[in-house]
């Protein structure tokens, strides 16, 4: 089957690769409609390796997908052939102990779609287990539906968060991952999101979601907008969505008594944390890892029109443009926040 | 001072009536600009008593209020003379063990306005603790001011539902608590609530708002729109906000497994109730008793413009008409949702 | 396979009855060392049925067990020939959305032993998934293997009221199942438990414990009682764990503004449920349907000596004298609490 | 009166001093029986300073302390005279925002015994808010009482880790804290708790009490231990009670999947923290800071005997000979868990 091949670092190829093609009897096969472009991919395709996970092998790209169910496993009760539907990449032994907890992201053999060695889905079909497919209503597009799994992240976050509803939060770091948590926290219960960064066009896509506040902080400190919007109480929550270990400098003056902290944020070099300040504020801190149970929730999100996700669809291409696709996102471009590859029909 | 007396069962006036107005050091005065008439204050009116609450001493009633300060003690600090305010009418005994636990609403010594033998404040000025007077951001108007303490009460059982964001609810009851919880549930994180009565011009009001679907009980059964729209799952969350022991026929069928039901309305009746229905399910039930803490937080979500109670206020008295919206709130117009009272200027 | 089959209701043979003896690959098969008589076991044996749950073909009983296992299935990890074992007699599908929700309990499509027209245990052999069967630690015997079942009921109860450290609680009802519930709420984190009862000779058996306070309800009114003991405050959290719908008149006066009601005991009438009284207290009310994920906290706390329930064992009964223990069951002596059936060696 | 002042750093004085002792509406007055050394007290002396509460005038020590009203506010109706108590030795400012949220403790208004510039109650006489004062009941020792205030640091650090039943834990560090709060964690739901250290002699009093588990890291690694004893999943707690940076060296090994890590210990220089390995388990971290609403509960569990603080009172002085104890105190015998100081009759 013809694929956006990963074949080492720096090297990507469209062409023939052999892919699984049984259904098996929990399976349904879809036919691809949509794949978004990860940071992750990217970084793939321009590091070759994340932590650990490096790329050894060729390997498919791709995992934020929609389609439509082209082939039903004989014990599949919750979806039939021809319905439009988006995936949750990864895939947990059913039988694990932190699956049978409900957290199955956490299951250390999850196995997830363009993480070496498991190939993604930048590809004309798939298969995968009905367990984690879920149905598109009609009014959510195939482009939404493949919005789903980084908005997933967000909607981790603001769940972990426990949102107490009316809360003031504040997410630092403007990026996609960052939108997407300043959007599902606003739809899960915040009155209102200040989102600081550096970059002004990153902040003005941002800006557009009424209840999302832009803080530049080229311009002024966060802590004299939180100080000033809060009564110097403090922001209810916050969301480190940056990655950046400077994010953690005076982190928790922007955060009240007993407020929360949630790192979304991977840094990648150790981060200088203050213990003490974050003891007198007695805060608690959520760590967010991909996403569970979150799928469904997601899309009703977005099929209540509560979050609108297609402001954030930067520019589709065709899927003979993949590597086009992928030269434009390892640019980092400022005013692209999302970049989609739309199979053909 | 003049006040709306209720001198007795039945009987109103617009009189003058000796009430506090010395302010204490952790006080404020406030002059009062619009009082909300709330279903309680019209029982009072018509029936004399709530349960164990009798009217036996001519009583002033209101207790949904905003105005401005006008003077303010010795140790306040959170308000100055000319701040626009809101005012929690319940003020529990600081030292209690349910006020240290920050669970004051429940403190069997707490003084709630118009509750007899306390005053409410249909009456030009009131004194009242600093601590249960918030301010009002310039963008809230008073009207609108006038209105948290209702929907401090959607926001309270939305906050115990403990909502997950995307979470799809059910509230059955469409008067003003069911519809304020309703928009409290869909602003604190629900994609989308049903809400549900016998009454059309009622069901109408609600569905003004997006995401909130009404459904007719004369015309179709609530569990078979729930099953429907569930694939047969069941809602996350159930507001049981009717006060009907009918309502808890059943109740459980709507529910997933796993899920929560708040009880909001208060039934004048005993409930029968399943208690093995509500086990199969593993259900959690909460229950609602006013408000705690959330003032500000209402406040921030009519601010920020998550939540629009404008639409919810039917008509405007001027103080002189008092007992005429005591009358016409006495009639239950299935139209009128909030009748306001305004003090003269 | 010989095991004890009940025919039809009030009828029980040992007989040689056609089993499941392959191993799959996530399996495993246990020869069983001892099961203990629940309940459920002796209402279907007396009754026939249990609610909806028809005995209509013969079935085995039995579904509290502990063994050792003597094979084990290609893809089992966790678990070697020769481990001693206790089993989760529950077993879900893996695939559905309860269970991916780690709820699994609440699963519609669970399948459970001893549960028409699923057979239980009481038989030399069974098959298992290995997901729901728990390695005993060598100073947990066989007959306390198979007192995790019961256990987990009264544990599940314990998780769910969400103790805080040092409450103090009640369980209603000293029944096994209450027994278990006190247990289980002291090792759970509260400082005292009453447990109340009619019957003196029940109310011994749980005084034996240390922290395990009896109530006669026969000589003092057990809100008298909590009142005095709590300085008119009222409990932290209630157990009812009797099934009686008489349980519910008052209850709520029983307990602190803010407290928990855990609701364990399945009443067969409906229940008179004091609503309003719930509402003014604010109470939490959880229900408990069997449990989820706590067999191997249960084992936990059977290890290190925090929980004994060795005293609660009456009689062990030969496999050959089985229909000899469920005919001294069903008789139900109040100084019984646990009656188990050794399997021949 | 006379008071063990703390005239500066390293200068004690048993000597007189002016102290407040009218007593208010709300206050009771308490004729002091014992009061505990802490670690806090004992910084204060040897370096004159924690963080920035500076010593800048003569301080009076001491804030663990148990003894007897002798006097009673107008308003008071929870104590009366010849009650015995412990005193909670911090006071909020009653109508802050954090009080009323319940979680005084981080009411940035506090005023704490013994922290400059509010003295501590090594004194005969104390004039304390009866709402911040807690009966003992008879079989409470005044030594038992005046542990109750270092025990309820160990007891908030397991109720902020929401222990489910039958937890597994781990105490990192054996100080006086570090056992407090293994002794916390056990009462309060943990089936059993490894606590390390380097200090085998403090190691052989935490492992008096059954449950405790000690691990000496110079014999063995931690991680090696857990991994053994949980079948390589981790433990469900860490209470990080040493303070000491390098605690937090490779922390999340010894923790499962979706664990809690509790910060506890105050590390006096900035913590490398590995949020890429916190985030991959998808831990929830909690921070302790002093405590709130537990001295009851902390009573009730010595009351009931589930918690035995006695083994860890090392020794009593009198008080003439406060400063003798201060001395032996500082210097921190790995033997010495607790000193007390006896008033004189």
């Amino acid at each position: 089957m013809i694929a956006l091949v990963l074949e080492k670092k720096g090297e990507l190829a469209l062409r023939d690769i052999e892919l699984p093609t049984e259904v098996g009897p929990d399976d349904v096969k879809i036919s691809i409609h949509t794949v978004g472009v990860c940071g992750s991919d990217v970084h793939y395709y321009t590091h070759g390796a994340i932590g650990s996970f490096v790329v050894r092998e060729p390997m498919v790209l791709g995992h934020e997908a929609a389609g439509t169910v082209v082939a039903v496993g004989s014990n599949v009760k919750n979806l039939k052939i021809g319905d439009r539907v988006c995936m949750e990449p990864g895939v947990p032994n059913m039988n694990s102990r932190a699956t049978k907890l409900g957290i199955y992201n956490v299951d250390p053999d999850v196995q997830f779609w363009a993480t070496p060695p498991v190939h993604g889905v930048l590809t004309p079909e798939v298969v995968h287990p009905a367990a984690f497919t879920y149905k598109l209503p009609n009014n959510v597009s195939f482009a939404e539906g493949a919005m789903v799994e980084p908005f997933a992240v967000g909607l981790q976050a603001a769940t972990r968060a426990h949102i107490t509803p009316g809360d003031v939060a504040i997410v630092i770091g403007c990026g996609p991952i960052g939108i997407m948590t300043a959007l599902a926290a606003l739809a899960g219960g915040c009155a209102r999101v200040y989102i600081s960064d550096l970059s002004a066009p990153k902040l003005a896509i941002a800006g557009q979601y009424p209840g999302v506040i832009p803080v530049n902080i080229t311009e002024k400190k966060l802590a004299d907008v939180i100080a000033a919007e809060t009564d110097g109480w403090g922001a209810d929550v916050i969301f480190e969505a940056s990655g950046s270990p400077r994010a953690y400098d005076g982190i928790f003056n922007l955060l009240r008594p007993g407020g929360t902290l949630v790192l979304v944020g991977l840094p990648v070099e150790p981060v200088n944390f203050d213990v003490p300040a974050s003891i007198i504020k007695e805060a608690r801190i959520e760590t967010v890892f991909r996403y569970a149970n979150n799928f469904d929730r997601a899309v009703n999100l977005i099929a209540s029109g509560k979050v609108d996700l297609k402001p954030l669809i930067s520019e589709t291409f065709d899927f003979a443009q993949s590597i086009e696709a992928f030269d434009r996102a390892a640019k980092g471009l400022p005013t692209d926040v999302k970049l989609q590859i739309r199979m053909p029909d």
